[in-house]
């Protein structure tokens, strides 16, 4: 069978993938750095000649520029030609998406090689970007290049990467807005996601949505001298920490009223599977998260808490004075940046709704508050029943010789949101990161038996789903 | 008697006095900003010089250093001759303090003329500096002068002058503290207060003290993603929202136990003194403070609210995410800036462990708290039964044709405490300043006719004290 073919390809030329890797993981493609213009362009081009290689059509470099500023370029790669089944019936399109841009580096000298040098250790290849998306991303042009070796491609493909992940997506938001027709398809792709745990192959079906907003109080005209207006004027970072402290519990549950009017709560399976993960709570709260404590809503798992449960949290309180030592002012303003992630099937505009007209409902004496929304994102859940997350099960599960695991991811990926909201279509997210990869930290790494096993994972899955 | 001839002295040369403070106004002596250091020494050198010329003995420039930096430097000058009374009992010995240190002038173009351009307006003099200090602290010189010119002085006098007010005053305060038996003395007098009203001849006759705290909440052990870790990691942010909503009630009662235990109600005099203020409640809400309520503990008055009863402020929440826009961050640590205000009798040292206590008491889960003092000012009250206290009511009285009021200050005078703690003599705090003088603003103004009935309430004062 082809698919054989080519992951006999992918395992023969398996050390030529992981040089070309390194070669694309020497381009220090930050996307934040205006220094780094030109390597983030050598990363796209580097990228689009490798699809044109492979066989991809159509490949092209897309600007794009937001309001701001240029941005970096998306690349773009599609191959359409897939043969009708027997019944006539047209092969799906799968939407591969990746970015070939990084975090920046810092600090430097935590790293135990340079993070644009590249180096294999124990298995592992270390370098900015090797698990975040680049090394990801190139199973994904690897697999193609497989599949290609052993003829035509099973199923139509489009290929969209992007430049700016690191820095909000901006770019490629825009385009799947305004060219959505232009990326038509029935699946996305996205590698982006970990697994659970090291050999235990799993799939993300389920992210939380959130809403970033900014509470202004304001209390006083100008700021005032706190001796001589302490007791009569409203101090508005009281105010604030008076809010806050009324929109959520020392449980952890949220206040608004109706804000859990919608939350679904996971299936029993979700809850099955869950309870049956690999989890040490007590070696989580000492090893990921380092507090005294964990927190939060009590009962529940830290699972069903981080992944299916609404949460807040306050992320900073720009305003008044934050020098050291001592000033007496009562600020005439202050801000508190709070988030609420959101899970299914709670929606943006409705939960912003709820917490601005209760937020105003609390507004200490005195005070101004202005309740503002930075940005949102929807939650999204990938039913486990869909045609494409089972053959993406039953691919893992071949490569690795264990049932694949369902998870969730508390995170949102901007980018899964858009996919389903302007190209109606759900993504597969088939992550083969480790919990201990160090993204955006220094010494990021990526396990090449992973990046090999992606490969093959990938394989699989889009000749299961051209069969 | 003496007193008149120096009075008519004052009248005499108030045209000249002027002048010479118009002389004084163009130094720029900014103590904050390093690029005046040889202006602010330029300030003292002038003080010097006069004090010298006038007669006064002893002049010199005394230097002071902190830890960080080299100070600006004390001006001391002393006349120690007024001659014991009949029945053989020494004069009083009085301790005159100013500052000849200004602040920053900044915006500059708020100012309708130049800050270091004096200029007479409507009978106020216009710059920075004008009330606070130097237009006061000259007052006590050519009061000097005056009596000078009459024969000798009445009383023993010390003058200290300081450069370093507008910056914390660490150097006359390690000098008080080191060196107090050079400033012997039997009573203090400060010109840095103000006026309740125009025509209002004022006395201040306490002020609040304060702690100034910073309370330290830690949670995770570094910043974490607010998507992954939002339900199970502690929020430091929230936290403090928690620890400052629980430390002070809606109605701006503190909360923590046994902290009124020592608070002195004012005195059936005071209360019925300030109910006879002209102060309108409504105007002081709309003009001076701006809020669309005031706030403060329901049943008293702003007066009392303001300088007899302990607050609590919030400066800053140091910590976290500032920046416009969104970062999904849970901040490892944050930090508030909080500040008590006290009242006779409550103590820094007391109030601070009880404040330390409770809120180590409220910590909440998962958080580790850490509270700070970063200084700490004693509480004042000055009785006005004193003689010192009960002559400047009548020199006020006579100068001006009105009842003198007394008030209290609702923030602090550190140098006061200073004296009261190292030199055990009281203050009498007779300010010649208005409310609209723009102090620490652009438009500093000091009108003129307070500055030469200043004058002659220092003359009468000294002549009353020496009688």
């Amino acid at each position: 069978m082809a698919e054989m073919k080519a992951v006999q390809f992918a395992k023969d030329n398996g050390t030529r993938f992981v040089g070309e890797l390194l070669e694309l993981l020497r381009i220090p493609s930050i996307s934040t750095d205006p220094a780094r213009v030109e390597d983030v362009r050598r990363a796209a081009d580097f990228c689009a000649e490798e699809l044109t290689r492979i066989g991809m059509e159509k490949v092209r470099l897309i600007e794009t520029s937001t309001a701001t500023r240029k941005g970096h370029p998306l690349v773009y790669a599609e191959w359409l030609h897939a043969a009708p089944a027997a019944d006539g019936k047209p092969k799906p399109t799968v939407l591969m998406y990746g970015h070939y841009d990084v975090q920046p580096a810092e600090p430097l000298d935590e790293w135990k090689s340079p993070p644009f040098e590249p180096e294999i250790r124990d298995g592992n290849v270390y370098a900015r970007g090797a698990v975040d998306d680049k090394g990801q991303m190139w199973m994904h042009v690897k697999a193609l290049e497989s599949l290609f070796s052993a003829g035509p491609l099973p199923v139509n493909v489009r290929v969209i990467l992007e430049g700016e992940e690191e820095v909000g997506g901006e770019g490629i938001a825009a385009f799947v807005r305004e060219h959505g027709d232009e990326l038509k398809a029935d699946v996305a792709l996205v590698s982006d996601t970990e697994m659970f745990a090291p050999e235990l192959p799993t799939l993300c079906v389920g992210l939380r949505g959130m809403i970033y907003t900014e509470i202004e109080a304001r209390g006083a005209r100008t700021d005032l001298h706190s001796g001589m207006y302490g007791g009569a004027a409203p101090n508005p970072f009281v105010a604030l920490a008076q809010v806050i402290a009324k929109l959520k519990d020392e449980d952890g549950k949220i206040l608004i009223p109706g804000f859990y009017d919608k939350v679904q709560a996971p299936t029993a399976d979700e809850f099955k599977a869950w309870a049956a993960l690999p989890f040490d709570e007590e070696h989580y709260r000492e090893t990921e998260v380092g507090s005294t404590e964990l927190t939060g809503e009590p009962g529940l798992s830290v699972m069903e808490r981080t992944w299916a449960r609404p949460t807040l949290d306050v992320h900073g309180m720009p305003g008044g004075f934050i020098g050291a030592g001592a000033k007496t002012v009562i600020p005439a303003k202050a801000l508190a940046k709070v988030s609420l992630r959101l899970v299914p099937d709670m929606t943006p505009a409705e939960s912003f709704a709820q917490y601005k007209a209760y937020v105003e409902s609390i507004c200490p004496k005195g005070i101004q508050l202005e309740v503002r929304l930075i940005h949102s994102g929807d939650p999204i859940v990938v039913s486990t029943d869909n045609t494409f997350v089972k053959a993406a099960t039953e691919a893992m599960h071949s490569v690795f010789g264990k049932e694949t695991v369902f998870v969730r991811g508390g995170g949102s990926i901007p980018i899964v949101g858009d996919f389903v909201r302007e190209l109606k279509i759900p993504t597969v997210m088939m992550g083969f990161g480790l919990p201990d990869d160090n993204l955006h930290a220094p010494n990021e790494k990526f396990h090449l038996a992973n990046f090999h096993r992606g490969i093959e994972s990938i394989v699989l899955w889009l000749a299961a789903l051209g069969a």
